[in-house]
């Protein structure tokens, strides 16, 4: 007979896929910024382990996963540096990333949902931890770039991590079977992702002109 | 006979008008930049949250406010959307908005102060916690602006949080009445930003033309 | 006979020469951009204490070194203002600056790893904590003037702070004793960051001019 594997062992292995790609993007946008090789090496780092970091310190959660793991960092800083030495192969492969970096976005959503709820915090809490966790390295990396965070501007990328997050509390408050629910939020997150992008779903824009104060 | 409201009611009530006024103001300057609805919306919670935030990261006091209190952060995220829907309405109350914003930079300096002396920090300490949270928010806010903080070039803006705090830390030192001393920082502190404001008072600026080196 | 005056105390009193210079660099850096009083003694706070902040908060080590002793605060705001009145000499002085500012990054770099090493973390994550320590002041920094950080971009600064933790830990696991290793890797990690200077080396650059995507 047939059964799902644990759904944390599946969560964990994509979640290194994802650590990999996300590094990996930073990395050329690394690159066309002209960064040295150490700074490649630290952006694709920031990116990758930034909104659990972020996440963490916010929750006091202690110690950070890649400081009791660091082959969490050092997976992220070989992914960065090998996209030096391969720099054309990943940018051929936009469609390829963009899809691991939902992944990376979902199951990094549903992780930071996970650890909120082990420290017992309130529903919404576990929604905006998971929201932190999927999105805070790309803010984290539009700032190093000294751009306005695209996160704010642009795409279903907060409101994936939001939906996300709001499957996975139901489940949590409704008490439904752990694994099961994990795949069918991890379904919807990853779907409601790559809809977004092939239709170009956007959120509205608030574009105010008014008289300049601040 | 008269006797004055305990100030922690009245402090809270404040802080809950100031969290939403600091979240509308950052909300236009998120219009400004044309971010989209959620951008708004977390421009709005992080501009409001980000001083008490940072200020309880730094000195490790945890929960947050407002992991511990969702309302908190549902009161500007709330707040921040209705922005999107009465933006010139909040345009044109310019100044009711900047004597509310001085209001939340001396509320929340007050607030941190109390923060920090509970934890039982040094006289300093408590002042620099004040300043950190009337302050911080707005610079999270024009860092994620792309701006170099207003708070860096202009206005008595952190000066009146340090000033309030220091009326706190004598009144501390010197035990004097809680409710009576607390109102009385908050009067001085008050009256010292519109004054400010009102005369265009403006801290001395450091102009420096030299060898460009970093 | 001659020996060797204790480590912890020579670190100590370079650390506090290190902390001014980080502070007063600052400071022109914040004259440039015209900040006011208040923003140039901010700044110059931030960037000196900002990379043992970052690493205290990262690893959970409270309370931060500055909270404890306020008069590490005191010296970084005092040695940014006064740079406000001798900023021509401070800039005559590039050398000598450039020089006290590469003792501070080898000193804080080995701080950190102290620090780290005393609270137990793995040997890969002593050297990252040295790193940050050295580091993460200049990128608020950057961050704040709202510059790309000059981390990323050029000189070998990380790098040294890398080396630096590097020789440490080594000594770290052989066992070797502490106060003589310190020197060594206080000499190895300078002389490697001066020869950088005066040589000019620069870590390679990854420039990518691809399709714009992020």
């Amino acid at each position: 007979m047939w059964t799902l594997p644990p759904g944390d062992t599946v969560l964990h292995l994509l979640s290194w896929v994802a650590l990999a790609a996300q590094s990996m993007t930073a990395a050329l946008a690394a690159g066309r910024r002209s960064m040295d090789w150490v700074g490649v090496c630290m952006l694709g780092a920031i990116t990758a382990l930034g909104g659990g970091t972020v996440r963490d310190v916010l929750l006091g959660h202690y110690p950070l996963a890649w400081v009791e793991r660091p082959s969490y960092l050092a997976v992220t800083v070989i992914a960065a540096f090998a996209t030096i030495l391969i720099a054309r192969l990943v940018d051929r492969l936009t469609t390829a990333f963009l899809v691991l970096d939902a992944v990376g976005l979902v199951v990094f959503s549903i992780a930071g949902c996970e650890v909120a709820w082990q420290i017992n915090v309130s529903p919404p809490i576990v929604i905006v931890a998971g929201m932190i966790t999927g999105c805070a390295g790309g803010v984290l990396r539009d700032i190093l770039c000294n751009d306005v965070p695209l996160l704010f501007r642009a795409e279903l990328y907060a409101s994936v991590a939001v939906a996300t997050g709001l499957v996975y509390a139901i489940g949590f408050v409704l008490k439904l079977d752990g694994d099961l629910w994990t795949f069918m939020t991890f379904a919807v997150g990853l779907s409601f992702r790559l809809l977004a992008l092939r239709y170009r779903w956007n959120m509205p824009k608030f574009v105010y002109v008014g008289s300049e104060r601040s």
